[in-house]
């Protein structure tokens, strides 16, 4: 097993468990915790296999994830109350995903020899997007528009891996810088409370 | 007409009166009541062609469904008023939608000669997602993550359908024995109050 | 470049703008005001593309859309408070930007050898579907099942369309004639104030 399928292992059930207690916070039912466990583990892949035609989409051809994404949650139902304890395991778990899962959505744009521009918007939106169905399920204006820097961290990291893919570096270089980068960024963020600027509109003369 | 069809109009006629009280109840015009009676009744299938990469997807292919959801549509908003007096053969009309949509979902999984595990969660997202999507655009956390043993009756419908096909019976008794199956347990859910367990976070020390 | 093309880029760009200044009023931070943009210009397309299996979907695969409503969108935040004096040129637009993507979905629809009442709705979707995703984005029942005639011009063009393409009229024509009934129809909408009829349920007796 590569140092890359294990962080890819990483990043899902991170992003697993991110459903899982986003759904119990919301006081959903067992079969909704699932849901929206999976839906935010798969739903940033399956939306990039569908907009490029990568169908069936992954997760259909291979239930590895499926049965780490239910062992995960059930973990994550058992544990709920001790979960707290691990925030800061859990938001290193997510950034690698994140980091992952761009990486991944970059390279599927590759294959289909889709333009630069393309290929990062496509990897960001494999970071990002199982997180933003997760809170339209949940119906709530999805978190990453709002208040945190983790688009962005995904764009950078997307934009750094096109640049050094440009310049044939080897894979594994790629990927590490990649991802370092993507971890990096998230972790100063947090630390320093950096913030998107907001645009507020004048409503005057109404 | 074989019953098979008889029984899938009867489930999107179903799904789209389900659909058309829905968006009455929430004050939409003329149009949303037909947009969201519509999802109601084609999007769990629509989602399943998408994600097995079936297109154009089934509807676009047989107008049959669009000319049976505008009518019903139509009989449903001239009738709104004397629909609740129905609302036990409404409650069966769905529960045979969720079946006879859950047996169409599992099957096309098999046809795309998918693994049993994807079989099943195809069958339950075709029974189910139509809800889900009518919720989402009126703006609400899908019911079927709230409070109904929906889903479940669903899933137990499409492991019981493979498990029969599995051991190679008869393709009308598996349908009968998976809708029956379905529909017991919707009607034993709602005599007896039965409901899925939640899971509480004790939010301590924040 | 054809008329055709400059229609195009027209509408593309008011649909960025309304996307800009509904995220902009829901206090987005600067990733989310160009997610809105991007998905209220491109979303209905998307789905279109989506829907027929037209894959890589077609914003994949050019770039020109991306860098235009990338510049649109930086150009509404500068001038966000300009904007509301320009109010009548957007909702000029805004229609233009309808009636065209109407046309493209019919076209589509009619490429794909669709059925017309199908190649009506699949242009009625990509007009009005970027709206839709926008928000639900936004977390509110979209606008267009609430109070604007919107969806109605698109399926009255949509049909003009297909009964003038079905005369085999000049495809200049045809596009002409659609844009003016859609265009014509918003205007003396919003002039006398017509609205869909709207059927509530009286829920006596509960």
């Amino acid at each position: 097993m590569s140092l890359f399928t294990i962080l890819d292992l990483l990043g899902t059930s991170a992003f697993a468990i991110s459903g899982a207690l986003s759904a119990m916070n919301r006081k959903l039912d067992l079969f909704g915790i699932f849901i929206i466990a999976f839906v935010t583990a798969i739903g940033g892949g399956t939306i990039r296999d569908i907009l490029v035609g990568n169908t069936p989409v992954s997760w259909m051809q291979d239930t590895t994830n499926m049965f780490l994404i239910g062992s995960i949650t059930i973990a994550a139902i058992i544990f709920r109350n001790k979960i707290n304890y691990l925030k800061k395991s859990l938001f290193l778990f997510d950034t690698i995903g994140l980091g992952i899962c761009t990486i991944i959505g970059v390279e599927t744009g590759i294959s289909a020899s889709l333009d630069p521009i393309i290929c990062i918007t496509l990897g960001t939106m494999t970071g990002c997007f199982g997180g933003v169905i997760r809170d339209i399920l949940c119906n709530e204006i999805p978190v990453i528009f709002r208040k945190e820097i983790y688009a962005t961290a995904s764009l950078a990291g997307g934009t750094c891996f096109m640049i050094l893919y440009y310049f044939n570096l080897g894979e594994n270089l790629v990927y590490i810088s990649t991802a370092a980068l993507i971890i990096l960024i998230r972790l100063l963020v947090v630390k320093y409370k950096v913030s998107l600027p907001l645009f507020t509109i004048h409503n005057k003369g109404h």
